[in-house]
C-alpha cells in the first residue's frame, strides 16, 4: 500500500496516543512523533522505544524548556496574567510553544499532516490547531478524536486496550488515575474523571508539584527576587544566587513544592463555552506572579498600571487561555505588555511558608517614584496642603450638581 | 463672643482630634461632635466623656455597623472588588456610610459647617470631603490639617501636647504606636511612620485583627458560606448557622483572624499621586471574596464574566478607592454589579488554615449552567465533536491570513 | 410519503427562497412560511400567492415594524450603537425581531425545524441561527445553503432557473441586480456582486433609501426632536409634531431620504473573520444619532459618558453586530444602556442639507448639568480660580515624577 | 528696583495677554514674550512691535507647524482620535507643541517663570501648566487670571481697556468679537460670550475655516489620500500630487474650507468637570480621520481594531483632551497606536461636496487581508460551508443554557 502521507503526530506515549499512532499506521500514513520536553516528568527513553515499536518512522524529543519559560512564562508574569481571576494558564502557556515546535519537526520531515490527542470538547485542541494553521495556513490536521471512524471505534479504555492487544501495542500496567493530568514547568493541572463533581474536594495525593501546606515545613523560608525590565533575574534562596533563566524557574519549583505554594481548584469557562472544574498547582508562578504585582506598586506608575490592568492584562489572559497566541491581537496587546516593564526593576522580599507567599520588603535602586519623603504625611516639603482643598473643589464641581439633581428628584443622598 | 456657627466634627477621642475640637472652639465656632461606630475597637465612655470636657455641645455616637456591611461590603464581594490586583478596600469602604452619617447629624443640629481630622496628603480627607459637598453642595468644610494657621502652630506631637496641657485636654498616657492605624469591621489599616520605608516587613505585633499565621492552629477549620445574589446569607462555622448580616461577618472576622487569614503588605497609589506602603488586614473580607469568587466559577455565565471583570470590577474598585461613591458613575457602575449577580446562588465551602482560605467545593441547587454530564470529556450526549472542528476553522480563517501576512513578511511564525 | 416533519421557513418570495420551498417539498417536508414586515418594500400578495402556488402549508406575514423600532432601532439609538466607527447596525437589528416571530410561528404550527436562505459566508445565518437555539434549544436547524446536497445542486443562478422552471416556480421576469440587497426600515443593505471591488464606487442609482445628496434641495430643512429617557418621543417638521414612535421613525425616513442623509460605504469585519464591503443608507438612524449624541452633551454627566462610550457602546454594537442578541451579555450590557439614559430629557433642533445633519441647538426643560452662568469665562460665582492652581498642582505631583525621570534618562520632555 | 526675576510669557499681542505683560513688567519682573506659529492667521509684525512697545525683553516667534502636525496631528489620525464622539481634539494637540516651545525659550533665556493668559475655568491653563510642569518639575508659573491681585484689579473690558490708556498700550481699534476664538492649523475654536447659549445656533459669519456649505461649489471635488503606517504621505488633488507633511495639511485645508467640510457645534465635558459649548472647524482633520478610518477596514485585523477602538482611541484622546500629552499614559498609550499601524498601507479616495466627505473608493498594493474571491458569497474556494454550522454550534452551546434558563423562569425569550 502506497503512503497516504507523513503524519507529525504529538506523541506522549500513553494509551491513547499509542492508538492514534498504530491506527494512522494501520490507515495507510507515514507517523513522525514528536514530543516536547516542557518539563514534565517523563521517561523518556520509554516513550522513544515505545514509539520505534509500535512502528513511527522517527520520534523526535525536544527541549523546549528554556523557550517555555522565557518567552511565555516571564512573559505572563510580565503582565501578571490570570484568567478569571484565580488561574495562572499553565497549561495555555505551553501550547504555543508544543505547536510551534510540532510545526518545525513537520516542516523539516516533510509531514503534510500533523495530529494529535485531545479530546474533543476541551480547550487544547482549539489552541493547537489554530496555532498549525496559523504557522502554516496550508498544513493540514488530523484530530482522532473528533472523527467518527475513531470515536465511535474507541468508545471507552476498554476498546483502547483490546486495541492495544491486538496490535501489539505495550501497555503500562499502572492502573489509571481517577482523573487526567497534564504537567509541565508551570504547573500540574488535574480534571475529568472523579474531579467532575465540583462539590467534591480533589483527592489529597493528587498534587504532584506541591507538598500538602499542612505537612509543610513549621519554619518559614525567606527568598528574594530581582527583576529587570519586569522579568526575573535573579533569585537569592538558601544563601545562593540563581541567575540563568530556566535555573531560576526550576529552583524556585522547588522551593514552592516544599511550601506547598499554589495550589487552586476552580470552574472555568472553557473557551468553547462549556463550564468545567480544574485543579491546578503552579508553584514558581505563583510566587513569582505575587512578586511582580508587588514590585510594581513600588515602581510603577499609578495610571498606567490601572490602564495596563483594565486593558491588557484582561486582554492577553483571555487570548492565551482561548488558544490565540499566534494571532495579531496577542502581538498588538504583548508589545504593550513589554513597553509598561521598562522601568519595573528592583527586588522582592518573600517569606514562604505553608501554603502562602507573604511579601516582606521591596524596594529599587533605580526607581524613584516612590519617596518617603513625600509619601510621610509629617512631611510639607514640596507640598502645599492648600492645593488639596483646590483639587477636592474643583473635583466636587460636577459632583455638586449631581448631589442638587439628586435632591431635586427628592432622594437626596444623605438620606 | 458670638458664635461664627455651628460645626459638625469628626471626632475620635485622640490628641488630633481633641485638639481640633478646642481650636474651633477657640475660635469661636460651637462644636456638635460626631462619632461612626463602623465596629473599630473604641472605649466608647471615654470618648464621649472627653469631648464633653474639651467643650463640645454634644457627643453623638452612631453604630453604622449594619449598613457598612450591607450596603459596602457585600457590595465589594458582590464585584469581587480589589485595588491594584490585592487591597480590599477596607478604609475606602467605610468612609461613604460615615460621611453619610455625620452629614445627617450635621443637618439635624443645624450646623453650616463640617470638619475632621484628615491630613493634607492622604485619600481620606478626599473621599470624606467629596461626600460632604455632594450630599450637601451648600456645607461648609473646615479641613485644620489644611490650614496654615493651623498646621503651623501644630507641626508636631510635642506642640500638640503642650497645647493639650494648657487648654486641659486630656491626653490618654499610652505610648504613641511608630505607625498609624485605622480599624473598622472590614479591616484595620498602618500606615505611615515606620512603614514608610518599603524595604522593611511591618512589626510582627502590628496586627490587629489576625493573628500570626505562624502560631495559628495546626489544625484547618471547615466552614461554608451560602450566597443569594451574590450577598452571603448563611454562613456554616463550628456546627452552627449564622444567617444575620452583622452577626455573619463578625464570626467571619473571629474565624479569620484565628487562622491568620487576610494579611497585606503594599505600596499603593494615592488618588492625589503619592505612592504609600500600608499594611491591611481584612479576615472576613478576604474570605468572602475568595468564595465569591469561587462561586462565580459555577454560576456566572463566562461571557458576562469577562465584561464584568474588566470593567465594573475595575471601575467599581478605582471608583471607591478614590472617594466618589457619591457620584453618577458609581450609581451607573453598581447598577450592572447588582444585575450581574442575579444568578449567584450557591454554597462554597472552604478550609481555613495558617493564612490560606482553600476552596473545598461548591455546589447551586438553582443554578444549572454547569453539567457534569456536558463537561466530561467522554461523554457525547448533545454534543457533535465535528462541529468543533467547523469552530476551529472559522475561527482560523482570519489568523490564516495573518500567518500568510507573516510568512511574506519574511518573518513566519513558526521560525 | 409520510412527512418528514414540519418546517418554518423564513420565505422572501425571491428566486432562492423559493427554490429551498420547493426543494424542502420535495425531501419530504410540510412547509409552513414566514415573512416578517420590518418595514422593507414588498409586494406582500404576491408573495403569498407565489408561497402557495410553490406548495406551502401556509403563508404567514407578522408586522412587525412598531416592535422593530421600539425595541431595537430606539435602544440602539439609546447607546449611539456603531460598529467600527461608521455602521449603523440596521441588519444586525433587525434579525432579533425577525428571528423571535419566525420561532413564535413554528411554535404555533409545531413546527420541529426552521428554515432560511442566508448563505454560508455571511452574518446573517449566525444571527438567526444563534437566535433559533437560544430562544428553543430544541429547536432543529436546516441551512441548505450550507448543505453539500444544496449547495453543489445549484451552484449558479442557472441551476436556479432550470429547478424552478422544471418545478413550476414563478419566476419574476425583473433582471437581476448586479448586487444583492437587503430592507428593512432602519436601512437598505447593499452587497456582493460589482460591490465586491472596494476600490470602486456603488452605481449612483443604487441607492433606495435616500436620494442622490447632489440633487437634494437646495434649500435646508429644519426640524426639532425631543428625547425623553433617551428615546424619541417627538418629532416636530414641516409644521407637524409626530409623536407615535412608528410614525416618527417613518416620517423621519422620509426626510433624510429627501436630503440625502445617511449613506455609507465601508469595508467592515464579519463575525466569522472574512472583510467584506458593504453598503447602507440609514435615513432616520442616522438623524437620530446625531440627534442622541448632541443632547447626551448637555445632559450627561461627563464622566458617566466616557465609562458608557468605552464599554456600553462598544460592547452593545458589537454584540448586536455578531447575532448575539438573545445572549446574557447582551441582558448584562443593556441593563447599563438603560440606566444611562434616565436623564437623558430634551430637544435637539437639527437642519438637514443634501447629506449634512447640522446641529442648531439643544435644549432640555429639566436638566441642568449645564450652566451658562457657570460655564461663563467671566462668572466667578461659586468658584475660586485659586481652586484650579490645587487642582493642577496635586494632578503634577506623579507628572513632575515621571519628568524627572526622563531628565534622569537623559531624554528630557523638552527636547 | 531689581528684577523679581525673569518671566517667559505666552504672549498673542491681543488685550489680554498685552495687559498681563505690562502688569508683569509693572511687577517688578523681566518679561521675554514667546508666540508659537501653529498655523494661526496672524500678523506677526505687529505681534513684535506691539511686545517691543509695551516693554518685552524680547519676542521670540517660532514655527511650529511642522512638528505640529507629524508629532500631533497624524498621531491623532492614526488612532481616529475624537473626544466624546465628535470632538477632533484641535485645540488640545496644538497645546502640548506649544507648551514645550515656550519651556525652551523660557530655558534659553534663563527664565525662571513662565505665563499665560489663560483664563481660570478652562481647558487650556491645564494643559498648559501640567505640560510646563512635567518638562521642568522646578519651574514657576504665573497665571495671572488666577491670582486675586489681578481678576479683582481686571473684572472687565473696561477695566483693561483702562489700564491700557494709562499704561500706553496699543489697542487695536477692531471692536471685539461677541465670542472668543482659538485659531490653528487644525482647526479654529470659538466658544464664550453669545455661544454660551447652548440653544441658539452660532452666528453664520462665525466659521473662519470653513466655507458655509450652502453657497459652497455645486460640483463635487474628488481627491485621493495615500497613507503609509497609518500616516499621510500624498494627496492627490486638482491634478497634483502634494507628499510634504505640511503642505498635504495646508492643502486639504483649503480644499476642506471651500467644501464646507469639519464643523461642528457640541456641548462637552472640560476636565474640570464644567459643561461648555464649542463650535468647531476642522477641514483637513475631518477629511483625514474619515479617510484613516476607511482604510482601517480594508487593511486591519478585526480583532485587533475592536481592541483599538474601545481602549486606544478612548484613551488617548482623553488623555490629550485632559492635557495630559507629557505624561507615562499617553506614551503608554501612544506605543499602542504605532503598533496598531504598521500595516495601514493604502489610498483612499474621497469625494468633498457641500459639507460632505463621501468615500469612493479605498485600495492597497501591499496588505492582503481583504478577498474578492473570499469575501464573495459565490465562492466556495477554502471555504466548506459545514464549518460555519460547527461555529454556530459551539457558540450556542453557552447560548442554550441561558435559553433553558429563560424558560425555567418562565420568561422564555421567545415571548
Amino acid at each position: 500500500m502506497s503512503s497516504k502521507g507523513k503524519v507529525c503526530l504529538a506523541y506522549s506515549g500513553g494509551l491513547d496516543t499509542s492508538t492514534i499512532l498504530r491506527w494512522l499506521i494501520d490507515s495507510g500514513y507515514e507517523v513522525v512523533c514528536f514530543l516536547a520536553d516542557v518539563g514534565q516528568e517523563e521517561d523518556w527513553d520509554q516513550v522513544r522505544s515505545k514509539a520505534a515499536k509500535i512502528g513511527a518512522l522517527k520520534m523526535v524529543i525536544t527541549d523546549l524548556r528554556k523557550e517555555f519559560v522565557e518567552e511565555l512564562c516571564f512573559r505572563a508574569v510580565q503582565c501578571n496574567a490570570q484568567y478569571e481571576g484565580t488561574y495562572l494558564l499553565g497549561t495555555s502557556l505551553a501550547r504555543p510553544v508544543i505547536a510551534r515546535a510540532q510545526m518545525k519537526v513537520a516542516a523539516e520531515e516533510g509531514c503534510q499532516y500533523v495530529s494529535h490527542g485531545c479530546t474533543g470538547k476541551g480547550n487544547d485542541q482549539v489552541r493547537f490547531e489554530l496555532a498549525f494553521l496559523t504557522i502554516d495556513p496550508k498544513i493540514k490536521v488530523i484530530a482522532p478524536w473528533r472523527m467518527k471512524e475513531f470515536f465511535e471505534r474507541f468508545q471507552g479504555r476498554n476498546d483502547l486496550l483490546d486495541y492495544a492487544a491486538k496490535s501489539g501495542i505495550p501497555v503500562t500496567s499502572t492502573k489509571a488515575k481517577p482523573y487526567s493530568m497534564d504537567d509541565n514547568i508551570a504547573h500540574c493541572s488535574y480534571e475529568s474523571g472523579q474531579l467532575e463533581d465540583p462539590s467534591q474536594p480533589p483527592p489529597t495525593d493528587m498534587w504532584t508539584r506541591t507538598d500538602d501546606p499542612i505537612t509543610a515545613p513549621n519554619t518559614p523560608q525567606d527568598i528574594a527576587i530581582q527583576f529587570e525590565k519586569g522579568i526575573p533575574v535573579k533569585l537569592t534562596a538558601d544563601g545562593k544566587d540563581i541567575t540563568d533563566s530556566l535555573d531560576l524557574f526550576i529552583a524556585l519549583n522547588a522551593i514552592g513544592k516544599k511550601h506547598g505554594v499554589g495550589r487552586i481548584d476552580i470552574v472555568e469557562n472553557r473557551f468553547i463555552g462549556i463550564k468545567s472544574r480544574g485543579c491546578y498547582d503552579s508553584p514558581a508562578m505563583t510566587i513569582l506572579r505575587a512578586a511582580h504585582l508587588d514590585l510594581e506598586g513600588l515602581v510603577l506608575d499609578g495610571k498606567v498600571r490601572s490602564l495596563r490592568d483594565q486593558f491588557v492584562t484582561h486582554a492577553w489572559s483571555e487570548i492565551l487561555y482561548n488558544g490565540l497566541y499566534f494571532s495579531p491581537e496577542r502581538e498588538f496587546v504583548e508589545n504593550s505588555v513589554i513597553f509598561s516593564q521598562k522601568r519595573v526593576n528592583g527586588e522582592v522580599r518573600l517569606r514562604l511558608y505553608k501554603g502562602n507567599t507573604f511579601i516582606t520588603g521591596r524596594s529599587s535602586e533605580t526607581e524613584k517614584l516612590y519617596s518617603e519623603e513625600e509619601s510621610s504625611m509629617d512631611s510639607l516639603i514640596d507640598f502645599s496642603p492648600t492645593d488639596t482643598s483646590g483639587f477636592i473643589n474643583i473635583n466636587a464641581i460636577r459632583l455638586k450638581k449631581y448631589g442638587a439633581q439628586k435632591l431635586e428628584e427628592g432622594q437626596g443622598l444623605g438620606a
